[in-house]
């Protein structure tokens, strides 16, 4: 059961080397190991999958060095990292279906039981942003929320420091030794002390710009709800609110004046159907309802109860499905029902695909092809 | 037909006696020309009516020569008495079931046949709320819209201002020869001089504290929607808004930031359900649609089909309904069922009590008993 259970240190490694293999991201991870059983299993069978979805050449699987090394250095980083199944992993981030098989935790472990919500807006933030973001955050705090943000400039780190003392947590984009930007690291290291930084990166990953989107989603997905204080067009704030309409996540933003280009992004959202707020009871009351439910499990470690396929029937329709796929996304269930295959073997081929590196998939259950 | 006539001097004369007569405003006025068949008609009967109602004393009819004088005073100042039922009478106006029967209008007619957008909002507005207003006025001007607003300090002097060239409408709380406020004398010359000011008072009625809520449903009134730019808690903007709900049209409120106390208003609109607007071509979006249609006709000028009640069955009624009535407002349809008599009769003994002075009406189709 999710969160009923600790690993083993040998499952902990395993698990590590599984996520850190080559064409393995957290969707790949589930999918893996609902297909083999378990994770050792998926660690075992990875190449010949990989190999029958067509890689160019054998794919990498992390060796039990590497993760070694890196559980090494995690301990003495004083770094946890929590499976999803174990009871410290946040309950929200559980439920998002692209959720980090390991959570690396840097702080206290306490406070990512608490319900959360997400604070987050511009880095070149107005005065009178940064004074509502500070203000939502101490009210939310004082509700008994913990508020997580991404530790940027501008609102974020306001939303860090006026929550530090009721708890605050820090979703990093990189890793734990690369905290971004510098000028934060002091702030960085109080919520750490007071309460909790996490990623899914390894301790040394620098971050790039495609990492802070990915990033987002686990803002978002930590949180009941997310608040947008102030947020230019196309920026990251935008990014995480879209991420938190996706994962069925309330959406709050902050009204602005139309001359402030810093307004005009939540502004839009708010054309768009987000909660306006301008204070932090009515977040409050709109999250406490959401709150009483608990989430539903995760089906990890329960082995598929589908037999494998005979090879020639799988290579038939290995062959359907990549004919069916192409540049433009389609649906899984669209697959299924075009290729005659069953839903469980479709699952197999498109997570050999993957496995090859040849399978992109997107939000709402869409694949394409490369 | 409405909007296909023109009065004769004689029923402009009439018409004019009998809204400046005791008890009768524009809801009274219409129920006694759809009771007595004409307005001339309404003139004779109205004593008799009142006296059955129960007034203490006879009700006072506005003399011949008083309305006459009214008349001539109007046309020295330059100002035209129009019916509701004459094409120059605004053509959204007249679908409230409150519309003045008569509007006393200075300036340039035309601009009142155009299609009309309220836009209002804090007396003491701040830089931005007063900039925000000139361009949505401007940007409203150019789309071929005639900018409708209560001559205030203020959004609605900057709402003229930016829309004298394009066509503007103010509407007085007061008459024609009390301008308020003072300082706003030029802008309202020019207003009279490029659009036009509009009011159902006298012209030498001094504006009190109770006729500026009562002005603001005609600004609603007029426009297909009202744009609120900045608006405080309790503000006579959020009147002029309510107002509109009531019509049926569009609200908008454009969202400013939860620090700026005079944004409180119109933040608390978008809370519960006004449109979000930070452009004009947002506006002319929504309205457009609305704007194609034409309105409802107005059923004055035809007589009652029904003949006038028995008197026994008629006394009875009217104490039947007296005791249904309390300070409490109850619907005229609820009555009409626990009366037990006839719609049009429930009608004729509560434009009696109106008469009389002792009937209260309130929006939605409810009275009360003094």
């Amino acid at each position: 059961m999710s969160g009923q259970r600790r690993l083993s240190d040998d499952e902990r490694l395993d698990w590590l080397r599984l996520i850190r293999s080559d064409n393995v991201g957290p969707r790949t991870f589930r999918a893996l190991v609902n297909h083999c059983g378990s994770v050792r299993a998926a660690l075992t069978t990875l190449p010949d999958l990989a190999r029958r979805g067509g890689a160019a050449r054998p794919i990498r699987v992390c060796p039990a060095d590497d993760a070694e090394r890196e559980l090494a250095a995690a301990r003495a980083r004083g770094v946890s990292l929590i499976a999803e199944v174990e009871p410290d992993y946040p309950m929200r981030l559980r439920m998002i279906d692209d959720a980090p098989p390991l959570l690396a935790v840097r702080g206290a472990l306490a406070v990512l039981a608490r319900p959360m919500i997400a604070l987050v807006g511009a880095r070149n933030a107005s005065a009178a942003g940064l004074r509502v973001a500070q203000r939502l955050a101490h009210e939310l705090g004082q509700a008994g929320l913990v508020v997580v943000s991404g530790l940027a400039r501008g609102i974020d780190a306001a939303a860090h420091q006026a929550s530090l003392a009721s708890g605050t947590v820090a979703v990093l984009a990189g890793g734990h030794n690369h905290i971004y930007p510098p000028e934060n690291v002091t702030l960085a290291e109080a919520v750490a002390a007071q309460g909790a930084l996490i990623t899914e990166m390894p301790l040394g990953w620098e971050p790039r710009a495609k990492d802070f989107p990915r990033r987002n989603r686990l803002i978002s997905g930590c949180a009941a709800g997310v608040v947008v204080v102030e947020a230019a067009k196309r920026s990251g704030s935008l990014i995480t609110a879209r991420m938190a309409l996706e994962q069925g996540r309330e959406v709050f933003a902050v009204p602005g004046s139309p001359l402030d280009p810093r307004a005009e992004g939540s502004n839009g959202l708010l054309k768009q159907g987000a909660t306006l707020v301008t204070e932090a009871a009515y977040v409050v009351a709109v999250v406490t309802p959401i709150l009483g439910g608990s989430p539903p499990g995760f089906a990890a470690q329960e082995p598929s109860a589908e037999p494998p396929l005979p090879p020639g029937i799988e290579s038939d329709l290995r062959q359907r499905i990549v004919s069916l796929l192409g540049p433009t996304p389609v649906s899984i269930d669209d697959l299924i029902r075009l290729s005659g295959g069953s839903a469980a073997a479709v699952r197999v081929v498109l997570l050999e695909l993957e496995l090859a590196g040849r399978l992109i998939r997107h939000p709402g259950g869409l694949v394409s092809i490369t």
